[in-house]
């Protein structure tokens, strides 16, 4: 089978941590070439001058990050990565878009269906409400076939997949009931982004346990927009996230509901032959999911650099309830190789390609 | 008012984490005199020798190890606090308690009220059944009057703490059901211990985020004796502790059902007081237990090396849920603090004795 | 003995991390009433908002952040410290001694004899050179007796103390050379202070080791003066700073030349002698210098939260030369112990008044 | 040019960090099919089971850990690498070496040429002297010719290599003297190896900076072997490590006395000339050493996963002396890149397959 085609591929703003990883995946990527990086505050200086730990790879020491601008963007890839705040990205979107661009945002603009729920959790009018209907959203492990023919992939957010791919099956297969979803999570520290912010110095985060955004973080309107899709009804979700320090990783526990209650061993181990199922059915074939066996627990030390999320899962026969845990980097997973994951796929490369090893 | 008589206190075990912080509170503590600490491993080192953090001390110049002996430390010590491993305080209890000492256990082992609890969680018989009635839980906000009192104090542990003191007046007052009651901790690693296990190394736990324990952790008993003793009813509870790479700190979530529905902003209102007056009629004048105002959410780096529990608490009015957060020192209040708080009762002197500043 | 009366104590600038922790030294100190704090961004919130860990300290509920006044601060407390950045220091120094307050001030304002030397590190005029005269360098083992009298202290630098306290014995007994001296330090991340800088995030921190300000930080100034003192000749020092992943802590290890070179063992246990005695009649006597024995090595672990340095000491029979560690908390004896040490010294209280446990 | 045959590689004692990074390496390794893995404890279980954050990679499903037996890995595997505690290699390198093997070692049992030396520094006899004249120092900056044709490489130390990659050039050209050299070293907790001692427990190196084996470490030995071969004349260090909570990373400051004294800026400049001449002679070409360049300085951080060594160094004008700092990820070009940097040599292959990216 020959090599395919190389695509040049652009990032809109390289230098916060999810941009960083992005250039670290395509500089290493056998079917991209990376043709453009762009950052207001490191125009000029290559990519090995900005982030020194790429600086053995000779397309790095080349590469210089421009000021964003549209038309060169245009000129000089056909897939655009945006890895801006929240707000920006349909600045960007649109003109690439028209251009004949592809374009995989990391921010949250693009995620949601509706212009109203953005308005609700982001405090501001959507700015392109128009392509809301058009975007996919980037979790290739549900919605692989939209991805592979769309314009415009807003891929998923760091806490969002930590908790859909665990539910998503469950509710699918009705094994869970959609109400009294309970996701408790913890992120390192990188999820806050490279921003200059008092609340994120070392000596505020290190020896440091605390919530934050309780009890209604922006990222429940994705959650709950893709878990109502996956549950035919309205689902609402209880989440928590907590601040740990860690550079890297997101570790969420689920509280869920069986629908079928059991009071015997054999109806207990019938509920866990159907949650087995529904991962097996969902999963088995995922070159990105991995289904704890045994006494395993998901550890985020084990997904740390990799595009995996693990997944273990707990019936309490005390209570009844079932209890799902999920570990993945929030950078990669959560960001930069989840895009990248939707990027081989729109290309037809691989699915893995560039994120193994 | 003249100044107590001081105590002549002793510490079996004191060369781990809860035993050195039991030697720093009582080394400068105002109204107690420590003249025995005990450590096989340890005997005939000073406690200067074995802990320098504390060689300014003179006394821990002076104090040495020795090998534990009944005798010899019902001769030396009138208060006996034994910080040894569950299973092996009974040995020392009874002869203490003959000899005439009060003991305060900082083991799981007199925490239960019944042997057959203690076997299903500890998967052995309760070494001394006869003295679990006589025993008095340690949580002094709790069980003020009966420590007063008691001979034995079963002190707290440290889970149980993060979780019984938000839960308990809301259970009194009858705010939750007693149904349902999930509680998510995250915890340092001195909560393992000072045990040389491949787990517990810098390069397991650094850069790591793992549940263990899952679905039913030893302290579930504890935590389930308690609430049950405070609903009237039985309780059962969902608890997922998790493994966080600080020193020390817990941090617990609890997600809790109001016993009343509400629809409107004004019922909404009305739980919120019914909630707020419960805490307040609990904790507005306990010493440590701070309850957050305004946005203020709990965080470990608040009370690290301190007594003091902080909780805050949202009522969901997207979910219908009540979330309380905890945040505690593990190896203080959750340890050796709270055993020193209960010293200062059991003695008569100021409760904050020897735990402020 | 009656206890001396209470001295009123106020900080200007308390909102960093060596103000934070003057509060936390001068709340529970027992001579000293805590009669103002300032600070512009937290003007109008009690010490327990700005600091939640101090809330149990009835003081810190009553005592709200002002607006830096100098008239104020004269009518409130006869000594006044001040922890604010270089440069700003003179501005609050003048006026307050002119009301007859003592200062204390923690910045590097005037820690030099010359303002010459002033100019030539921290590259501006030096903003009141006709108080550098009666300034007094703020290291109470070294000038204790100027202290006692002093108007203005200049308490000593982090880095600085724990390159002095090990070096000036040696110096002034002539063991070793005032030549070819080398300082190699360690510091933990708040010796950044609280500064919004992507620089001191956590992720920028966590994981690194990084050295910095090579090869001429400015503590070097003072670290000379102070060396060039205690010599009685001129002395150059080489220096190099490292940033590592804690939140305190200083770790310095000194390379020193002994004026006599051994080469048989009679000869080196008779360097070894010297050595010993020198810092035996240091400080001996010291309550907040801990000369380790044996195999003993300084960690900051030992001292963090402390006032105390931690000096170890080995000859290398191999190369001839002396190596000499410490170990110090850089916010306490490199920081506010040792502004609260002089406060001591000058007020004539017990030095170690609110400095143990 | 067609890709090189594959070659045959196990790994003996896998289980530790430097064998978990081996196998890393060989399992993305595009010329290696990794056919043994050992280990006693774990013996039975898959690759993938024993490191989870493999599993992705097929290989690692499959792959079973044996129990170590030399006629079965010379069966299975042409080049063995020994991931062993000193002192046990040699017993699998004679059968292996006499079974036709070649092996990479990265104990420190064959790094020295002198038995007595190796007495000296481990404290019991050599077993297995004989091999000692033909292994080579496995540092292929250094010794890449002799690698090229080695039967048994001693791969280099992580502290070793961290010094003496920036020493060797400075000593050939003599630009420095080769007396009074000191390096002073940080490294992070893996270096310890994954061995269950207290002393390496998560409390106990976390927020702790110590230094310890002073003032005679084991891997001055082979610092002091390698430097003399390269000055051409006994070399005899001053070198100091440092523990620090990073879980990887070493970095060394050197301080250096430059032949020639300078007392004019034009001769400083000279000097500086020389040594950049000197650095750039020995490594413009090599794919794992950075020079840096303006004002940047050696960060952990930017080499940690890689196999690259970053330099910078400064010429002091104060005190003329040279500083030199360097860093690399202990367990990659310390240990296990390296091991495999001098397999791609020995076999053939591009000397960076499998280590970049």
């Amino acid at each position: 089978m020959p090599s395919p085609a190389p695509v040049k591929a652009a990032i809109v703003g390289a230098s916060g941590y999810s941009g960083e990883e992005l250039v670290r995946l395509l500089l290493r990527h056998p079917h991209v070439e990376l043709t453009a990086v762009t950052s207001r505050q490191s125009a000029g200086q290559t990519v090995a001058e900005v982030f020194p730990r790429f600086a053995s790879v000779p397309r790095a020491r080349e590469l210089r990050f421009t000021v964003p601008d549209t038309a060169a963007l245009a000129a000089a890839a056909s897939v655009v990565f945006l890895a801006l705040p929240h707000g920006v990205a349909a600045e960007f979107a649109i003109p690439l878009l028209k251009a004949g661009c592809r374009v995989i945002d990391l921010s949250a603009d693009f995620r949601l269906r509706s212009a109203a729920t953005y308005k609700e959790f982001y405090a501001h009018d959507h700015p392109a409400p128009e392509l809301l209907a058009e975007a996919v959203y980037g979790l290739p492990e549900v919605h692989r076939e939209a991805i592979r023919s769309a314009r415009l992939v807003a891929s998923a957010g760091c806490y969002p997949t930590s908790i859909l791919l665990p539910v998503i099956p469950l509710l699918r297969e009705k094994v869970i009931h959609p109400a009294g979803i309970i996701a408790d999570s913890l992120s390192g520290v990188s999820g806050a982004g490279r921003k200059a912010e008092v609340d994120y110095l070392f000596c505020e985060c290190n020896e440091s346990l605390r919530p934050y955004g309780v009890p209604k973080h922006r990222h429940l309107s994705e959650i709950e927009e893709q878990l109502s899709l996956a549950a035919g009804e309205q689902v609402t979700v209880q989440f928590t996230p907590h601040l740990v320090p860690v550079n890297r990783g997101i570790l969420t526990t689920l509280y869920l509901a069986p629908r079928e209650r059991f009071t015997s061993p054999a109806e207990r181990e019938a509920l866990e032959s159907r949650i087995s199922r529904a991962y097996q059915a969902a999963y088995s074939d995922e070159p990105f999911v991995r289904l704890l066996q045994g006494k395993a627990l998901p550890d985020t030390k084990n997904v740390v650099g990799t595009n995996v999320v693990e997944i273990a899962w707990r019936v309490d026969p005390r209570t009844g309830r079932l209890v799902v845990m999920s570990a993945e980097d929030n950078v990669v997973k959560g960001a930069s190789g989840q895009a990248v994951q939707s990027l081989n796929i729109l290309c037809g490369f691989p699915e893995t390609a560039g994120l193994l090893g």
